[in-house]
């Protein structure tokens, strides 16, 4: 029994291409942080498990924190990588093989998979069938995924925009930024981004529909700059940015103004976290900053999918994507977004569909 | 007819008494930035108006902001004060003479007045008039006025606090502090509470009933400090002092947690704001920080003076108040606040009443 049992699984080990972390990464990334591995998968998978295809990775500033060995503080959500071994990360893929009453081959779903070309799914039921083929399936990453919720989410739920308001986007191109712009507009604000190339700029007020935005990186005193394109004041700033950004920001926030805190990519390569000194701000205008992430909303996805489905058919709603070919480019797609070279959502093809 | 009434001015004129800042302040307010000064006031008073004879003056931080020469940011609610001029801030005062028909002489009333015994007021409709006097007259600025008001609101309104709840309270015995403790309490939230003493430490078990505190002057490791007090994590923080410590306190709020912004003295003889490093934790925590000012909240306050005074008269509710005695006392009283001399509620009793 043992024999053959062994001798079966030898006869199923399949070529595994693999993104592994080398080590701990202090201050920026780089592409040698990161290595490709050939390893072999055993396709035989135990019962209630499947077997993925994996098709589209997502490339997500949060994973930053994933590679870092920090001491969890109370609450938090983030576990280190482990070094040597394949990163994990949001992936879109089909079933190969299943073990699974629930999954049958040939069905696409999304949800945390390995950077790899093929992961077995000990609890598919986490994750989510794809419902709508007839839109990139990489969408799922994007506007119909975690962005596109999280977008919504942090504009409409935390910071209840209202018709003519002020809003503010520091990421305007960015996989979530992008939404929060056009969703902004679509409630009747007057909306403002910023991002770090002229290219990027064009994007945003062509292709989003930003009413004006600028490239921060040419703007050197960033008071001014702000003061300059809201001389009335922000209403509602929509942050994934946070450190000095958001230090200005706060001086130029409108009395009873709200801030989305989504994200704080500035940060995220820092050994020491930039200070925010005009806290007292949030006293005096009665801010609020609201902290959040996703994971707090899967109730209310259904909904939103089929609100940006709708959109997305009837051109109301538009998504830019940087898919980088391969898991050979996997690495240089996910350090770039740390230095802004993507152009929209940042995402690796594994495999063709 | 000129000479009449130039002349029956001249009979009204009356000795008035003034506490004034001679100029800007920079760094720690101290009591040589004010002085007294003896000024004549007119008993004449013209239509609309009421005299008000001043019996009790507020000592509340936000004043330290109005001794700056500061530029207004967008939406700022604080303006300076004058050199040369008379303070201006909350008192308490007794209608002398009235020239409106809705304020009757002998009435007593409480609102925005000048430092010193007599002041007109021309627009008495935005005084609040007494309504209970069998409480000390005083606590009208405290439990039953303004420090109530944003104590009850800044937890209740803002941070819905929950049974069993945890319960931060950075200024434990302070006008505002020592109502946030027994408010927790009766809540039903395990409450701790820091001051600069062990009297103050004392105070807040003894008389406020606080499940614990600390004299944070005495610990020289805060993070420790707060991660013994709060083994589990930070529900609710009352923040009256910004800075450093709210800084820890990120570090040591459980998920969903709620920050009440309501002040920050720490920071406001600072020329340069201590910054907040730890800001990543409003994310990954799903923080929220509200800034606020009891004045949005107006209209709620003849409710919570319903709630205060049942709560005072059945004992469920006690209030301390350190009180100065004459205007010759003012200045030191106002500036001990920003060293923490005050023990509860700090006052100055102007006449008796």
């Amino acid at each position: 029994m043992m024999a053959d049992e062994s001798s079966e699984e030898k006869m199923n080990l399949v070529a595994n291409k693999q993104v592994i972390l080398h080590g701990y990464v202090k201050g920026f990334p780089k592409e040698t942080d990161f290595g490709l591995k050939s390893s072999a998968i055993s396709f035989s998978i135990p019962n209630g498990a499947v077997l993925l295809k994996n098709l589209y990775l997502s490339c997500d500033p949060y994973m930053r924190h994933r590679m870092s060995d920090h001491i969890s503080h109370t609450g938090t959500i983030i576990h280190s990588f482990t070094p040597g071994s394949v990163l994990v990360g949001y992936g879109i893929g089909k079933v190969l093989k299943s073990a699974n009453p629930e999954f049958e081959e040939g069905e696409f779903v999304w949800g945390l998979t390995g950077w790899e070309e093929y992961t077995v799914i000990h609890n598919p039921e986490i994750f989510r069938k794809i419902k709508y083929t007839d839109v990139p399936l990489s969408y799922y990453m994007g506007v119909l995924g975690i962005p596109g919720l999280t977008a919504h989410v942090g504009l409409f739920n935390l910071c209840s925009p209202k018709k003519g308001e002020t809003v503010y986007v520091s990421t305007a191109t960015g996989g979530v930024g992008q939404l929060v712009g056009q969703f902004a507009k679509m409630a009747g604000c007057y909306v403002v981004g910023s991002a770090s190339t002229q290219e990027k700029v064009n994007l945003a007020k062509q292709k989003f529909g930003y009413d004006d935005a600028f490239n921060y990186k040419e703007e050197h005193d960033l008071r001014a700059t702000l003061g300059r394109y809201f001389p009335e004041g922000i209403d509602i700033y929509f942050d994934n940015v946070g450190g000095e950004m958001l230090n200005e920001v706060l001086l130029h926030m409108k009395p009873h103004g709200r801030i989305a805190a989504c994200g704080m990519i500035s940060q995220y390569n820092l050994d020491e976290q930039e200070g925010i000194r005009n806290m007292f701000n949030v006293v005096i205008k009665r801010l609020e900053i609201k902290g959040y992430v996703e994971t707090d909303y899967k109730h209310v996805y259904p909904e939103y999918l089929e609100f940006a489905i709708k959109n997305l058919e009837e051109k109301k709603l538009v998504y830019v994507e940087d898919i980088a070919e391969g898991l050979e480019n996997g690495a240089s797609a996910l350090v770039g977004i740390f230095y802004g070279k993507n152009v929209g959502k940042q995402l690796v093809r594994v495999a063709a569909e």
